[in-house]
């Protein structure tokens, strides 16, 4: 069950890099990922009309035209053939309204008469010069609902990142939720404790004192169609908390975007956002290294998870305080679902 | 199909040791084994009553309460919950009843009420001073009927063993099955041959001289639910065979224990029990390499069976003397499945 | 869907080298291959009769009787069991009608009564001592058609193999495609063309100049259930061509014999026969290891055409000009397969 029109990240630039043409499969579509014509980013179906061979086992021309790598069938980046071994005929295969921006490729799988570029998630952070990001992409199997649920939940930071992020106070600091139109947040405070060690890190990395007690924050957003983007710092105890003036603190955003590609698997697409010392691109190594490892902690686990559930599809789950994020998630993404399907029923002709 | 009351060895006492839980399926049932409070070996479902997780992904504390790896449920032994974040409700999950004896952990996959520690295999050398024991544990893909099967018709020894137990006599000695109750026993006796390699070393481990005539026999036992017992040996000829002195023989019991994990797989506990010689830790040693590769070259054999079976599942087989002990084990547990569902309709309401 | 009642290759005599029986499926069928009484070469059911073991993996007596590796039931070439532990029924299993002929072991895996040798494929240079033939064997994951797609049109050679074989004057020369009896022809002629890599070293390898413009031709040939020959060649410019003395020619035959392995699986052995410098083993190496890799390009196209086919069973493919060879080879298949349902029902009694 996905929400079908939105806009899903579906690869990094790297990715399709010199006229590497990339096979992907969002919510279920298998696409083709390349640039076309001016080097726009553009996602077709990864299926040759001729004979339904990947296209992205082919190349792009010079000219942005991909050609199949089976008979040489060329195909332009509106999804039309444009040349074919000794034929006039022109078939075409879908093609995806795709977007550029924020340093990833966006993909709209559903309906293309609704893409619309206003329906993008809006990151400021991207396009400010006081920010830097780094981030990276893991494959999982699971359900991406599962993965929305472990981030709208940060509880288990003690349990799974014990090392890192993890620390005995996050669990004693009730989470609050609400639900803000489409979003639904999960904030959770704590207040005057020790910096556990991926802050004392990044509190050293923005010269700051990592052996005092601190306040720290965890503001958790989920955005449709499977955005989740985490407000998370430490600021030196006193000085304000989350509102602590920015040579106090230490604060970043954790940026979430899950993609699915099957009913039970994910490309994941993480990151870090942060503004402070942002030349320091050793800095921005050792924490995109950090959270490679931390995220890849919770791989195993939502993976066996899956399982889990998928042997007992019926068995009925609890739903705790700290579960509310994710249930909240969830209800919107149904809600949105629902949705999409009553627009399907509507502009189904019914005699 | 599985006698689902019944006694099943589900892991060695090293598999949970050092506090770590130990995930393993017996007769379909996903269980986590783990030493709880006061040290005892406990079986419980494998799946946190919160969110699914497997709790073998988890940690037994110090009192010996499992604590999910997910978001931190604290689970007592007997499968209710005892703690969990912010919370007061106290969900339970379903435990299995677990003994720990002769050197096994043993579950109950079936019925609560009925498991009956009384019931449980007796097996005297393990309680014996004057015996010695070491094992080891396969996973293989099939029928654990097949396995059965294997153990109680040792002709394959010539040809699956030709170089340690195999021997043309073998085959040349008619077997003879009888059922007692509910076991089944197949004998085989051979007088006046020469002992096959691995016999050789046992005399050589008891002090005998390997290159003399001897008699040999085999009395395979199967007892429900899927065990089977070897009784072993060769005397030198004329000393009484079975019943000769034990200076004169070298003797032991091959010990199977075979869970099934599914349908088409199986954990398969194998060893051998002997009373000669015991304090002689490399002939242990010995033994137990040896009995490793033997039952090693059954694996592949038994996997591809299964294999070409499910190919052709109604596809008839012949039944030849050699075959009894497995087809009189096989009457067995037909016999006493059907019991075990017809105590089910008879407890079950009509209306 | 395949046509039963034919001769496929089923292996190689190397493959059965030895006295080593070989486990195979050939359409669907598992087939034990080996050397019977007199060294002749027999195809048997891969299960035993007794407990449904695979004779595979079992072995090959001097008498040429295969022995059961795990009970020892001994089977003749004709499929009955000529010995078994202690007992006198005689059971049999199937027996395949196998010819060995040309370097082939071939195989019929329809109806016994029906095969019969006179319909064998001819290969006269297999016969010839004016020519040699190298090949060798791929296990590749598709429809065995998708095979005969890709051989009885060449235009992918541009694509896929544009390093060794493939130039543009391919595309540009339009196939013919013809259809006599139960084959289908598809010729291609190039004139006055610089030859690719693969043909220069050909020419060498014949004494013949490689930088001046050539003929090249191919005239591939469909025949069932599943051969395709292909005439390939190239001959200097102005010296008739196909039809050049041998002096100023380098040309040769392509083997393909793809045989099926179950519905989206083949066994496809490959190869290339040549009648000029025959005796220069170097070359008939280079020849091997050179189609070796350009064959091997094509196997990764299949497999994932094939996986797009299956996820879109019902999706319309296009037929060109240039795919009319598939095509016509298709049409004979689904002809002589209809054929062979239909005289199944004339042989059925109706009542």
């Amino acid at each position: 069950m996905y929400i079908r029109n939105a806009w899903y990240v579906a690869c990094t630039p790297d990715e399709i890099a010199d006229g590497r043409p990339l096979g992907r499969t969002v919510c279920g579509e298998r696409v083709v990922i390349f640039r076309a014509e001016q080097g726009v980013a553009t996602a077709l179906e990864d299926f040759c009309p001729h004979r339904g061979a990947p296209l992205s086992l082919g190349s792009v021309r010079d000219d942005g035209r991909i050609v199949c790598g089976y008979h040489g069938l060329v195909m332009g980046g509106d999804g039309h053939c444009v040349g074919m071994p000794g034929q006039r005929v022109r078939p075409r295969i879908r093609s995806y309204p795709t977007i550029e921006r924020y340093g990833f490729v966006w993909v709209w799988p559903g309906e293309k008469a609704l893409a619309d570029p206003a329906k993008l998630h809006h990151l400021p952070w991207a396009e400010s010069p006081e920010w830097v990001y780094a981030g990276g992409l893991f494959h999982i199997g699971c359900d991406y609902r599962l993965m929305i649920d472990n981030l709208m939940d940060l509880t288990h930071e003690t349990y799974v990142h014990a090392s890192s992020i993890g620390q005995r106070e996050i669990e004693e600091a009730a989470p609050e939720t609400r639900v803000e139109g489409d979003s639904a947040i999960t904030s959770r405070f704590m207040s005057n404790i020790m910096p556990p060690p991926f802050w004392q890190a990044a509190l050293r990395g923005n010269g700051l004192a990592d052996d005092v007690p601190c306040d720290r924050w965890q503001i958790c957003r989920f955005t449709p169609p499977s955005h989740v983007m985490i407000e998370v710092g430490v600021a030196h105890a006193g000085e304000g908390g989350y509102a602590a003036p920015p040579e106090k603190k230490a604060s970043s955003i954790v940026v979430d975007f899950i993609t699915p590609e099957t009913d039970t698997s994910i490309w994941y697409f993480w990151g870090m956002a942060r503004n402070f010392n942002i030349g320091d691109a050793a800095l921005t190594e050792t924490i995109r290294t950090g959270q490679a490892k931390i995220f890849g902690e919770d791989l195993a686990m939502l993976e066996s998870q899956q399982r889990n559930l998928s042997e007992q599809p019926r068995r009925h789950l609890m739903r705790l305080n700290i579960d509310m994020g994710g249930f909240e998630s969830r209800r919107i993404i149904e809600r949105l679902v629902a949705e999409e399907n009553n627009d399907l029923l509507r502009t189904t002709p019914t005699a």
